[in-house]
């Protein structure tokens, strides 16, 4: 059964609908975008997040060439880089939204049509999007053990749904611990959620409990998503992925980082800009506060782990060693 | 200024009130115990917890005392032993409540007028324990730079008190970095609202940002408490320590571990229990429901963080490498 989450962002006639992520599964609502400014501040607000905001990017795209209707080819085109652009800043660390504009892009710019051009570029680009993590996924589930328990980190999407059902597909009878993922608790709503909905055992602990499950033999493999993964094998995920790897290490657990493909716009980390997210998020739980007045918060959304602490990096051509990323596109130019 | 939570339990003519921690900052509630039997429920309740339990088992002893009042002396006797055991079993990875009862039937056995003998016995121990605490402080703030930031998890309790009394006596500008402290949030409420309380300068993260904060350099040194020291340098305290720990290592952050004497009883880390508490607790935060319903919860309350990972033991008499404990007792047979 497909879980709720692999199609949480839908086109309809009035607009983009959102599943809203950020008291899911205790409500089940879902966003209507009638603009793509609406769906850039959905995106913004964190309605949806992980691969939500790819496709969110899509349809929002959807909607602008919806609304340059009727206008100049040239006046349409710079509305939808305009519209673009707006979307690609809404969130900074992951590549997803401006590969999302792209595909859009490409899509209007072989079509008389911009409107109709826009939607084949946004539905090749949801295809392409779900076919190369089902690939990732296949490659992943072959780095699994037969039999065992996974530690894994946050919400890793569709690259985590496809994982789970290769592994079922191949027999293989894995447990999962998931971390709950402050401040948003995407691992205790999202990925515990999800994982349940596919029949897997699932365990949660707090983001604290890491080292020590796995100093106690408890866990076989560490898989997280990665946002961005450098040429250089460092890997950019949410926040906490850094003190997980570097205790799984320790406790020789390896540690499979997932994106479909590193990324050749970041050579190194420094090429990663690490997006802060507003401090009084960490002071509250589900919209409560839940810290004492009388401190800040701090909220770097995501760390950075050297590629010393990475065994393997999957993609959707294979997993590759943190050192061996160029591999993937050797002979290709393909990204 | 004494914060609220350095004299947070209280023996009065009704019984021994409790401040609840459970909720303080957001509620300031006193549990009153009218007996010894109320006593260990709200330990085992967690209506206090750290250096609390160690109060709260000395004046519930107290309480025992009184309910024994015309008893002959040797059932009187009897019935205490009994209510330290009860107070004991309440909670086990700590010694302080085997301390606490201890330190109140030696006040017994050297008084004719066994309620007069608690009393003082329970008052000697209250004093000892914050003479101790005084002098840890003292030793651990003579460890710390003249500036910098501390990062510290969960609720140190008197020793950090005390630690922070000391380095402003001696001029030093420190700020601290709390970790929130999943599931009960203790460093979110206790430590963020004592240190305000304090006048420092105070920052919260989630547990997972702990590595990410060290690995920019942003910390100078990683301080907690320790529930236990085995004599051969194994620090038991609040589960997440060990991840802290091990990132510290790898980021050249020096981890100083507070005690006020390691532990005899425990020549190594197989001489500790490890306690579990109720795996629900993870799916909740502050009595509300924060995780989905498909998951189960896994709640080990401590996690053991070997001497490889720890810079010094910080004690009441001075501090140690963690290979070098039984210095504390050279010439010496005092606990």
């Amino acid at each position: 059964m497909e879980p709720l989450l692999a199609r949480s962002v839908r086109l309809e006639d009035d607009g983009v609908h959102i599943l809203d992520r950020r008291n899911f599964p205790f409500e089940r609502v879902w966003v209507r975008c009638g603009t793509v400014g609406e769906v850039a501040k959905a995106i913004e607000d964190m309605v949806t997040q992980s691969s939500g905001p790819y496709f969110a990017a899509l349809y929002g795209m959807v909607l602008a060439a919806r609304e340059v209707r009727g206008l100049p080819r040239d006046e349409a085109r710079a509305a939808l880089d305009r519209a673009g652009r707006l979307l690609v800043e809404t969130r900074r660390t992951n590549n997803h939204l401006r590969k999302a504009v792209a595909a859009l892009l490409a899509g209007v710019d072989v079509d008389d049509d911009v409107e109709a051009g826009a939607l084949r570029g946004a539905l090749a680009g949801d295809e392409r999007y779900r076919a190369r993590s089902r690939r990732l996924g296949e490659f992943t589930a072959a780095r699994l053990p037969d039999e065992g328990a996974v530690l894994t980190h946050c919400w890793a999407d569709l690259y985590l749904t496809e994982t789970v059902t290769a592994a079922q597909d191949l027999g293989k009878r894995l447990r999962f611990v998931c971390t709950e993922t402050r401040p948003y608790l995407q691992g205790a709503r999202l990925t515990a959620e999800t994982l349940g909905e596919m029949g897997v055992d699932t365990t949660l602990v707090t983001d604290g409990m890491g080292a020590a499950v796995m100093s106690t033999g408890d866990v076989d493999v560490l898989l997280t998503a990665a946002d961005r993964v450098t040429m250089d094998g460092h890997v950019v995920n949410k926040v906490g992925t850094l003190g997980l790897a570097i205790a799984a290490r320790e406790f020789d657990v390896p540690f499979l980082a997932m994106v479909q493909a590193p990324d050749r716009l970041a050579p190194t980390a420094a090429d990663v800009p690490i997006e802060y997210r507003p401090g009084d998020d960490v002071l509250h739980t589900l919209g409560r506060r839940t810290a004492t007045e009388r401190a800040r918060g701090r909220y770097p959304a995501f760390d950075v782990t050297p590629p010393r602490f990475v065994t393997e990096v999957v993609t959707d051509r294979g997993a590759y060693a943190p050192h061996e990323l160029a591999d993937y596109y050797v002979g290709d130019v393909h990204d």
